[in-house]
C-alpha cells in the first residue's frame, strides 16, 4: 500500500518532477481529480452544487503562470501541458502534500480561476518530495 | 460554512432522502465525485493510475441492487436513476458519513463493481442523517 494513503494500493510514486509531468497514466487519473476539486470550487462560488470540467486551455495557461512551462521540452501541445498540470495536481494529493480541502480553497481564493489553479500548481511543485 | 466540511461553503443539505435522490444539482457534482472514486478503485485493481467514467447503466443497476428503486416514482428513466445514485453518493461524502477512502475501498472490495457500488449506496443510505 502506498505510503500515507489508506485506500490506495497502486504504483503512483515517480522519481522526479519531469517524470510526473509527462506521465499519461497520472494525467488520466488527474483529469478526474481536477474536475472534482474544480467542481467544488465552482460550487462554493455559486452557492449550490455543480459539476463541471476544466478546459485544457485553462490548465495550460495556469501551468505557464506557475512557471512550469520550462520543465517541458520546447515542442509541446496545449493538450500535453494540460495533461502535465493534471498529473502534478493529483500527484500532490496522492503524496498528501496538498489536501483536497486546501486545493479547493486555493482554486476558489482568486477571482480568476486560472490564477487559483496556478497557485495550486506552484504550491504543489514547492511541496512535493520524491523517493 | 457547511457543518463538518472545511473548504465547502455551498448549500448542500437536504431535508430527506427523497429530496437528495431527485436533486439534479447534487447529481451534477456527484457525477464528478463518483468518477473520481471509481477511477481510484479501478486504479487499485489495475495497479496503476487510471481515470475513467462510470456508465449510467452501472449506477442504475447498483441503485436497484441496493433496494433504492422503490424510493423513486414508478416512471423514471435509467438516466434519472443514475443521477439519483450520484446524488446520494456525494451526499454521503459531503455530510461526512462515508469518507472518500471508505468509498474507494467499498467499490473495489467486490469482484463485481456493480456490487461494490451497490454496497456503497446501501451504506450511505443507512448512515446519512438529515437536519
Amino acid at each position: 500500500m502506498a505510503k500515507g494513503c489508506r485506500a490506495l494500493c497502486f504504483a503512483w510514486t515517480r522519481r522526479n518532477l519531469n517524470e510526473v509531468l509527462i506521465d499519461h497514466a497520472l494525467a488520466s487519473l488527474g483529469d478526474a481529480y481536477v474536475n472534482f476539486i474544480y467542481s467544488l470550487a465552482i460550487s462554493n462560488r455559486k452557492g449550490s452544487p455543480l459539476g463541471t470540467k476544466v478546459k485544457g486551455s485553462v490548465l495550460a495557461e495556469a501551468l505557464r503562470k506557475a512557471g512550469l512551462r520550462e520543465c517541458f521540452p520546447s515542442r509541446m501541445s496545449r493538450h500535453d501541458l494540460a495533461d502535465g498540470a493534471e498529473a502534478l495536481i493529483v500527484y500532490g494529493w496522492l503524496s498528501r502534500c496538498v489536501s483536497l480541502d486546501e486545493s479547493v480553497a486555493m482554486i476558489g481564493m482568486k477571482s480568476d480561476l486560472v490564477e487559483g489553479l496556478s497557485e495550486l500548481l506552484a504550491k504543489t511543485k514547492r511541496q512535493i518530495t520524491f523517493p
